[in-house]
């Protein structure tokens, strides 16, 4: 057993956490009729605000931040040991002197109207558990990362996981500064500039290879965790998930002086399009694999005015599952739902996927080191698989990766009656600390 | 027969007419792949463009211009009698000095990439007709307006023919300034800061009652008069005219991480909504009156982003007919919609039908007038009822009404792809000419 683990995980302070959770939900917050609220994309002033206190935290807590050319945060915690000089890289990258570090952390981004532990849980769960290490006098033989990524949620610059598909090399960052995104004046703005704007454009690039190991502490999002009474998931494997993009094309008219026979209404095509795409994911979980989804989150209408038969329509699909052959099946269907549209309807259709990521499995000795921190502390875990994409999916691809669930009540999320009580978040910190310590060379004993 | 009439005909320009309109149509331009194209809502700098060169032009003609509390524009033509010191009225209501005035225009504002000659070309046919009879040396017995009302498309503050409303005395100037609509940067304003930032406000208010008859020339929007070969229509009726909002209410959840069976889909179950709309509507005109329409012109999904099951969708129905019964069945199928959807797929409603107008029929003798100028200017003219509202529906309530409609290419309007040929636009001038030279007693004789 890792003694240093379990020392770690008694220090994790649940008020601490707390007080910078309720803190960062006070950044783009937004009134809602039911729970708490925010709005964070990138960019903009909640985005600038959030990212500051995290910068000050972490510099209370010691820790070297560093900024990287494509926003990404990342707080270095370098124990005092006899590798000490050495391993004070002043790069981020530069790990390769001294033993390389271990690392954890998620995003402070959010959906529009989004809940408040989507992503900061990581990020402070992160922060708390160097905290508790400090605190606990445990001296790993390792650097400690806190990172949090820029957009994890993808709502302007890109389809998700951007920060994190630089780092893990998957993007440059002259390809993820180029991206460009609506400014919300009918211009458009560049994620380099978004981020000038906001003073959060570094220099060089956080490389996630360099880790020894990766730990992420995410809320579940789904009520697996809930239905079987346990505060820990250890996930097993990351959904595939693919984004599709379509455009529906008929012909704006009059609403009132064009007769219903003379009609190519492009949101009664579209509507089709949206109720086939929900049938072809319920009948390929009953007949295929019972994790599969398929969504139409998002749909906008040309020129959508009320007396206009509508002439355009674009709209969004998610396609996720941890069987990539299901997904195929899914997006086969959308595709061949738009070529009936075509035939049945006389509109013109677009067909994209812009985005598209196989399944993840999660590395053995990274959950090895969740489960042994569980059992150090009397926390059950339980393994699960994440139909949620995480900036985790990147990292795998380069260093030894987990994921840690803490549950969601309702398994509700990306709304604001999102909620993790702060119980939960705790005991989760505590296996995200207990793995991290071991996973960093905490208190090693020979007998361990 | 009415000699007048004819010599007035005659004298329409098509290049003058032409001229006018083509400028118009710069304002609020837009590119279009097709045709040409332009977006001009009450209040911004195209709608202020637009109303200027209006003015300019009524002026250059040596009309009256008078703009009321709510932006209407009239520009009034006394023309030289023995009542003239008498009727120069120095109000636009006070009318009742001297004979009653007849009236004809349109609107200038537009729906979003709307056409240029849906309002424009009745406006400027109205101002040509005018120029007709002075340049002819007709003098009228009655003093003539040449009217533009606001916002006539309810595209920001009302749900359409909003001027015409407030002329009519269906509402009231203070309810009509007190509208209020999104400013485009996240609040509202109202239709008086609005017309006060584009210099529009004027006094008093324009009293439709006061007028001896009104005539309006529009596109037609559809294409009987195309297929029929005829170049003038005369409106018999024009459909009611119902608006409906829908709200449906479901759980915004993550995308992926929520399965199939748990969800509660607003997007999904909203597209079932404008599917059972299409198909009342078209069942209605299979089995009652095939004149009816239906239509889901509007859909806005919140929050629209590609990873959260939609949580929310506001609809707008359009419904018409000549038929007020074959309307009442359609909205009646479109609540019961509704309530299917509470009960299959759990979501929440909610129904509302803020604008409703009855079928509305044209006056006799104003269609008298019609077409006797068609006959004695040698040109056909076909009856026809109309499919769209428009400003004339107000005015029947208050005075001797009439519609005259031109082609519209193909049916299209409401698109950058609405046209009407040149010839045809003034072959309606003529039209409209003649029988508004009648209509102010232009020329009367015993015998005809």
């Amino acid at each position: 057993m890792n003694e240093g683990a379990n020392l770690v995980g008694r220090a994790v302070d649940r008020e601490r956490l707390r007080a910078d959770l309720e803190r960062n939900a006070e950044f783009g917050a937004i009134k809602a009729e039911e729970g708490r609220g925010r709005t964070v994309l990138v960019g903009t002033e909640a985005n600038r605000r959030a990212r500051e206190y995290l910068v000050e935290r972490m510099e209370d807590a010691g820790l070297d931040v560093r900024i990287d050319a494509v926003g990404n945060l990342a707080g270095r915690w370098t124990p005092d040991s006899p590798a000490d000089a050495d391993s004070r890289s002043d790069t981020v990258s530069r790990s390769d002197i001294g033993p390389a570090p271990v690392a954890a952390g998620s995003h402070l981004d959010s959906v529009p109207e989004g809940g408040i532990f989507d992503g900061p849980l990581g990020v402070y769960a992160a922060l708390e558990a160097v905290r508790a290490m400090q605190d606990a006098g445990v001296q790993p033989a390792r650097p400690v990362d806190v990172v949090s990524f820029t957009e994890e949620e993808g709502q302007r610059f890109a389809s998700g996981l951007l920060g994190s598909s630089v780092a893990a090399g998957e993007r440059t960052v002259g390809e993820a500064l180029e991206l460009a995104a609506d400014d919300g004046e009918g211009g458009t703005l560049t994620l380099e500039s978004a981020l000038d704007a906001i003073g959060f454009r570094g220099e060089g690039r956080l490389d996630a290879s360099q880790w020894d190991a990766w730990l992420e502490l995410h809320v579940e999002q789904s009520e697996r965790l809930e239905a079987a009474g346990v505060p820990v998931g250890v996930v097993t494997a990351i959904t595939g998930i693919t984004h599709c993009e379509a455009v529906v094309r008929g012909e704006a008219d009059h609403a009132g002086a064009t007769p219903m026979g003379d009609r190519t209404d492009a949101l009664a095509a579209a509507s089709e399009f949206v109720l086939d795409v929900e049938r072809a994911a319920r009948e390929v979980v009953a007949a295929e694999s019972d994790t599969a989804v398929g969504t139409v989150g998002s749909l906008d209408v040309r020129p959508n005015a009320t007396n206009v038969v509508p002439g355009a329509v674009e709209l969004e699909v998610d396609v996720r599952d941890v069987d990539r052959d299901a997904m195929a099946e899914i997006v086969s269907r959308a595709r061949r739902s738009l070529a009936r549209l075509e035939r049945e309807r006389g509109v013109a259709t677009e067909f994209a996927r812009p985005f598209d990521l196989a399944p993840t499995p999660m590395n053995d000795r990274v959950r090895g080191a969740a489960h042994r921190a569980g059992e150090a502390a009397g926390i059950e875990t339980l393994d699960l698989h994440s139909g949620a994409a995480h900036d985790t999916m990147h990292l795998a691809d380069v260093t030894d990766a987990g994921l840690l669930f803490a549950p969601s009540r309702d398994g509700i999320s990306h709304n604001p009656r999102e909620w993790t009580d702060w119980d939960d978040c705790a005991t989760a910190t505590r296996v995200l600390a207990g793995a991290l310590a071991d996973l960093a060379g905490a208190g090693e004993t020979p007998n361990s």
